[in-house]
Parts: structure tokens; sequence; C-alpha cells
């Protein structure tokens, strides 16, 4: 039992072994979106503030932000966005950047406990973004590369993660406040990257003890029907024990395969969430007798 | 590594480890079909003919071939049925009855190594269905329930499997030609129930060394979103050891979940059967340049 308690100002979302998945909304993040990076650019939030709002209310429990344009004032934009998003949303958040500054004037406007997205096992990395997880009392998700790059093989990956969890421990972070990125190779080029990933996720969980974390699209990467496979690979690697995923919550099908997961790992007690979700609306001049006009046999 | 073959006269289809996953498709069966059930009684197969198609042509490897009809000559229906789809299609049948006679009828006139649909751990059951399971050289679905029932303690369908696959071996029959099925409950009314079969499913492909079954579809028995269910299901069954399911190869949302986990597994050399199944065509007056509209980036 590993949980990763992160917080706004007045709510807490646990990643955790046993609990309901965790989606990380992916999609405040101006990488690939030409027009969101012009707009956040010169200080336009309307996207921003429309994609935290349809993110939370397609399932998202926490909510990752991210301000990489080229050539603009990255810790500023960032730390605007961050506050407008807090000021919307009582979801948690994922501070993402690869810039050390912008990381800490998110961080130093953040109410509550963040995670910080992300620190690798590349040593000045290290050295960097470990004290500033400290000093900000946050989590932080550790990607399993190093200096050498990413490996291939998963039993590299592991150790560049156990390095991290251990550095992190020097720097007084404990195990479960560091969520690993045991980093999704595209299938379509790696055959083998399906099973890889499972047995590092396994590996991590039991071995490590850690909560884990992904950007699950990138599995798909060149395929066609993405949804499809991506849908697939949450709800395998939810069963290898993945505990939380940045992905997006807009897309149904994999949605579906994380709730559907849910209820099969226990999850989601009585299955109430799938309910909830997927209960056909009784149509107009339908009495109950007729729900959705479903009839109950063996095979659905 | 276990594999189950199966045959017809001119091919043979392997239910095994680290191989494709195996649909046996559930279709030909008149329970809860009351057309089916009263065309089979009086020899009309016109369905029975297209069933078998449609699931051959929606990617079944295997039919399944039911004829429990009330008050009907079971023996002879269900041995024209299997001689009317053996003429159709070169897929290798499951013999699925629980009569007896009607199993024979079946093997008799069968050409190929048959799957027999089933053993259970009954005593009975056991004496008279083994020896006609060797006399035939066939193979076996083996279900996990006795004269107790059916246990809710999956460590005990466990036992009872091991049972059967030893009795087997007493009859002569190896534990690579039993396939057991251990019993999917629906997790509307057993919260626990997607874990449990995990759990046993994995034991039984570690620990027994076979291969399993199951009809998958039972376990989103009552929930909404059936389909949705029984995808994220199977996905996760195939992630914990599964290799075949008795199921509608007629669903969109299960084959392309079992599909999928082919892919993650590392069943389907580069994805070439996810590529060939969901490949976008290329719309009238399009060039190849816009294959499918489709820009790719980071996030599908």
């Amino acid at each position: 039992m590993t949980d990763t308690i992160l917080s706004s100002a007045t709510k807490e979302v646990v990643i955790g072994f046993d609990r309901p998945f965790v989606i990380i909304g992916e999609r405040i993040n101006p990488t690939g979106r030409k027009l969101l990076a012009a707009e956040m650019k010169v200080g336009d939030y309307s996207r921003v503030k429309s994609d935290a709002l349809a993110q939370i209310a397609a399932g998202a429990q926490m909510l990752d932000v991210n301000a990489g344009i080229p050539l603009a004032d990255e810790p500023r934009i960032l730390a605007e966005a961050i506050q407008l998003v807090q000021s919307l949303t009582d979801a948690p958040l994922s501070i993402d950047s690869s810039i050390v500054e912008a990381l800490e004037a998110g961080l130093k406007v953040y109410k509550g406990k963040a995670l910080v997205n992300s620190v690798t096992g590349e040593e000045d990395r290290l050295e960097i973004v470990l004290p500033l997880v400290k000093k900000y009392g946050a989590a932080v998700v550790a990607i399993s590369n190093d200096e050498t790059g990413i490996s291939e093989d998963p039993d590299v990956r592991f150790e560049v993660a156990k390095k991290i969890v251990e550095r992190a421990q020097d720097y007084g972070i404990p195990p479960c406040d560091v969520v690993v990125d045991p980093l999704v190779m595209p299938v379509g080029a790696i055959n083998d990257a399906g099973r890889q990933v499972l047995r590092l996720i396994t590996r991590l969980r039991t071995e490590l003890k850690v909560n884990t974390t992904c950007g699950a699209s990138n599995f798909s990467f060149g395929l066609p029907n993405r949804h499809g496979m991506n849908a697939s690979f949450l709800s395998m690697a939810i069963g290898a024990g993945m505990t939380s995923a940045i992905t997006n919550p807009l897309h149904e099908p994999e949605m579906a395969a994380v709730m559907g997961a849910n209820v099969v790992m226990g999850a989601d007690p009585n299955c109430s969430e799938w309910i909830r979700r997927f209960r056909e609306p009784v149509a107009e001049g339908e009495g109950e007798g007729r729900r959705g006009g479903r009839r109950r046999r063996r095979s659905a």
C-alpha cells in the first residue's frame, strides 16, 4: 500500500494501490498546439480555462499544466496559468516544465501539495529538481531515463527509477512521493514494448513499491485506431499495477477502459461510478419496464 | 509453453501461451434464441449457416456448436449442425452439450481434433466425459465447479481445476488438452469478481500450466454498457494470461480489445493484424498525403 497524496487548497487526491486510477488531464500543454501557444504567450488564457473545465467535467481528477512555449517567459506564464486553473477548480495540479525556474515559479504560487513533472535520472536534474521538490513539500514524477538516454531494456529503466527513488530519499523525499514514469515506447516501432512495460510496471509496484504514471498515448504512435489501442493498453497497464496516467480525458474509449479497469480491480465499489456514467436514460414515453430496451441474457 | 492443438480436416488452430488469443464464436447456441431453437428442431439450419459464416468473417478462429433444445433429439441435431458447419468452414469446432449422448454423436461425425465443451469436477461427469474425450482424441474444456457448486473462493476453484487435470491424466489425456474455464462471475453481484478471476487465471497459467477459456460476457451481467465492460475485462484477462474465450466475435468493442491485447502481449508481430483491420481507407479523390486526415502528434 503506497499512497501519494496530492492536494489543492481544499481537496486531496490520492494516487495509490487498490484505489481508483487517477487521470491527470494532459490538455493544458502548448506543445504541438500553435493556437494555444500563441494565446498563452500574449496572456490570453481563455483556452486554458475551457480546457481545464472540460477535462474536469470529463472525469480528470488532476490536471497537468505546461507552458513550454519557445521564446516566451515560461516561468511567468506557467505561474499565471496555475493561478488561473486553481481559481477554476479544486483539482490538484501537476506542474510540468523542463525549465527549473518555471517549476519554481509554479510551486511558489501553488496552493496545496503539487506534483512536479518531472525529474529524470540525469545527475544535473536530480541535483536541481529534488531540492525544489523538498523545499515546497511536493511530490515528483520520476522519468526512468538518464544521461545515456532511454534504455530499451526495461531492467535498466527499473534501475534508473530505483536510483531516483533512493536519491529522493537522500533529499528527504519519501518513496511515496515519487511517482515513476516507466516510459511507454511505441509498439509500432518496438514489438515487445507492451510486455516490457507491463513487466516493468509490476516490478515498480511489487519491488520498488512506488506509484506509477505514464503518457499512455505514446504506445499507439503511428498506428490506426489509436484510441482503441490506447484503451487496451490502459486496461492492461492498470491490471499490471499502474496507478495513474497523464492522458486526455476527453477521449471516450480510453476513459471507458480506465473506468472498466477500476471495476475489474475492485476499485469501483458496487460499480457505482460505471453505472452512473453509462446508465441508459429512460426514453421519453417509455416506462421503467423497457429501460433502454435491453434484454438480459447470457451474452451481451 | 502449453499448446492446445485443435483441428478440422484441413486446418489447425493452437490455443497457447504467447500466441494470438483464440476467439471461439458462441453464436450457434439455441439457448435464449427461440427462433433458432425452433428452426434447428425442424431441421432448418439456415441460421446456423449464416451464424457460422458471419462469425468466421468477424474473426473467430473456432466456433462453438450447441444444440440444447428442450424436448428435441439433441444428439441428431448436434451431429447434423456439426456436419453442416464443417462443410462451410475449416475452423475447428467446440462441441457443446451437457448430454453425453449428444457429445458422442458430435464426436462421431467430427473431422479432426475437436474441443469438447465441457466437463466439470463432478465425479459422475468426470467418469463419463473423460473416456469419451480420450476415445476420440479430443481436447476438453474443464469447468472449475463440482458437486458443491461454484465456489466464490478462487482457491477452491483452482483445486477443482487441478483435480480435473489430474483425473484427465489418469485417463491418458495430457494437461495440454485440458482448457480450464475458471468461471467468470458477474462483477455487479460480486465486487471482487475481477481481481479474483485475474489471480485465478495467473495461477492456472503459472502453477497448473494450462490454457484457459471463459464466457467473458458473464462478467458484465446486469451492468450498462456491457460491451465496454467486457472489453476492459477481456484485455485484462489476456494480460493476466488467459488464452481463449467463448464469446461473440460480432461485437466490435470486444474484438478490438482482444486485438489490442494481442499487440500489447507481442502476439501480433509488426501490429499487422491490427493495421489490417483498422487501417483507414483512402477516401475517393484524396491522395496519399491526406490518408484519413490524421495529424501525427504526441497525444492521439
